[in-house]
């Protein structure tokens, strides 16, 4: 299978908020677009919880990746004019390291003896790759929904690491529905036999689970104006329940289905639970007097875009109006854009009319780079991990 | 333990919609205040999924009941005025034959061998009872939730059953949003091994399945509104946590888990799943030609009071709206009222104040019906079932 995915190595030991320590781990990205002889032109993309690095095609692997619509040339986020960075979050299992990978120390996956893993982390272990790369300041930083959190993390953690910003249906802090909704989808995993306390493989492993967080979250990213106007009271063909009053009958539950399947076994569980848990952890407040505005005050960059979306249940909208809000008090030029998509909090993912055109927008006001061309910085050797 | 059912015995056999039958079915239930000679004062209530038929206190049990600040001498539902029944679902599993009551063919519970269920069944198995009690019509009939599907079907199946209508937070039909909640929490349940194809007992309960299907309840009973003024980030002591990093640390996951605790083992799981899948069944708009509001029009009442709240996630205001709507244009009197709680769909258990004032506030408007006093209605005879 083509694999565009680039690994950089942590220092070791890599340091964790929490206490812990990683030893020989890696971060997971890939790139498009030509960094500038100033490195000036970087954009750097945090996905959310479960997609990988590969937000869009490239040389190296031509499928299409999750952010197609988004980033390529002419595109919204442009790789004729930008560098195009999208990290693998460290604790996933998309190549960076995490609960799935082997622990150096016994040559066995880690599962939950990883050590406590935070938004902070995985922001840290960004910061090592842009210095790696010779990037002192990304042009941009672009988070959606978990990723918005670590950037928030970022750049609260490391002042100058980037000049705009974009936040995307993110949150300063975890508000109770969002961890009550975790909670349930750990619930459910942990719950599961073959979970065997974070011991599973293949042939054990906890779909049961994984198919209830999966649904769950499904439910939780879209709206119930979307699927009201999609599913109505559609009904699958009737053969197929056979008598069974609770077999799938409506088209919604199909479609939930249909999610669970292409999910579970191509995302590891444990992976989940710690990503989970740590977008519960974060909370902008704790940098400030203990306020979200207090926190969000200490970021100090120059231009930003945060979009929302009024149909989000998971990351409400008035979340996204605090983060503008906040970050407009540091004195950044804000755009605040709240879009009326009916997707919910997936609407980033599926109405990229809507958003690439904000994005494409915004970024056309930020200040011309120096020229692209004939200084290309030397990457970092493909290495397997 | 104190108990004020009464139980009436359904014809035998009890026809279904969906083609099954039950034979020596019972329907539990209790009542307050007095029946008035000319039978014209009757209110009959009913409830949610879970709830009981033991609404208030009475003289047979004194304990409080589900709707104690309602319903009471000179509260809104005054059983000084009026006599009030509450009636606990057919296929319930609080006193009415449902899943786990003996099926007297094998003499075992019926479990999923119980007939396929739908809110029609219930409706016409309440129209038994009234019929029983000489109720000709009743003064008002009064459906929260659940029982407000129940109680659509009733006033469609038995046109004239009632003079007015108190519609709570209810939906003329089940949308795809609610239908995926259920289908989720049913998929919990079934995925539990020791569900076991409905065959369990006590020491062999589906109660990880159950806990799951409760806590995504909860989750969708209240709103993110509430919770975020509520429970905030609040933590618990943290010793209980002992380096778990999935143990319960917010302060909204403890109350989900009081929840669970609490509903656990008290309810029979296969009763969830028929009266869960019997929502998602119900449609008034099968009663028009197709419309929701054609549906409605069939219903003809004179006075109707709806009542939703607009923080309600599960039966959103916009179908609370459309009730009255429909209701109105078949000729009634409708009262909309839209409250603001921030408890979402449970408020009508919480926020008595609000739903108690409109409630009072409609059957105040309602005509006086003849004197309450000498003539006693004989109620059949207590029996257990």
């Amino acid at each position: 299978m083509p694999d565009a995915r680039r690994y950089h190595r942590l220092p070791s030991p890599f340091l964790m908020k929490r206490g812990g320590e990683l030893h020989s781990a890696d971060l997971a990205y890939e790139t498009w677009g030509t960094l500038s002889p100033h490195a000036d032109n970087a954009v750097l993309v945090l996905p959310g919880l479960s997609p990988s690095a590969h937000a869009a095609s490239n040389r190296h692997d031509p499928s299409d990746g999750w952010w197609e619509a988004i980033i390529g040339p002419g595109k919204a986020i442009d790789t004729g004019r930008w560098f195009v960075i999208c990290i693998n979050s460290l604790g996933s299992c998309k190549g960076s390291t995490g609960p799935a990978s082997n622990n150096p120390d016994s040559g066995k996956p880690y599962g939950i003896e990883f050590p406590e893993l935070t938004l902070e982390d995985a922001a840290n272990a960004n910061q090592c790759l842009l210095d790696a790369l010779g990037i002192k300041r990304l042009a941009c930083l672009v988070g959606c929904s978990m990723g918005g959190m670590t950037a928030l993390a970022q750049m609260l953690l490391h002042p100058g690491c980037t000049r705009a910003h974009i936040s995307i249906s993110t949150a300063p802090q975890a508000q109770p529905f969002a961890i009550a909704i975790r909670s349930l989808q750990r619930e459910a995993i942990r719950l599961d036999p073959n979970w065997n306390d974070g011991d599973y493989d293949e042939a054990h492993y906890p779909e049961a689970g994984m198919r209830i967080a999966r649904k769950l979250g499904v439910i939780t990213y879209r709206s119930a104006l979307e699927w009201s106007g999609r599913f109505s009271r559609i009904r699958l063909d009737s053969g197929a329940r056979e008598g069974d009053p609770f077999a799938a009958e409506f088209a919604v539950e199909s479609y939930l289905e249909a999610h669970a399947r292409r999910f579970v076994r191509t995302y590891d569980p444990n992976s989940y639970l710690y990503l989970s848990r740590a977008s519960d952890w974060f909370d902008v407040a704790e940098y400030g007097d203990g306020s979200v505005a207090d926190g969000l005050r200490r970021i100090h960059i120059e231009d930003a875009l945060v979009i929302g979306v009024e149909t989000d249940i998971l990351f409400p909208i008035e979340q996204q109006k605090a983060v503008a809000d906040g970050l407009a008090a540091s004195g950044a030029r804000v755009r605040f854009e709240a879009l009326d998509s009916p997707q919910g909090h997936d609407a980033f993912l599926v109405d990229t009319e809507r958003f690439g055109a904000a994005i494409r927008a915004f970024l056309d006001t930020l200040p011309r780079t120096d020229s692209i061309g004939s200084c290309v910085v030397p990457l970092p050797q493909h290495h397997e991990n």
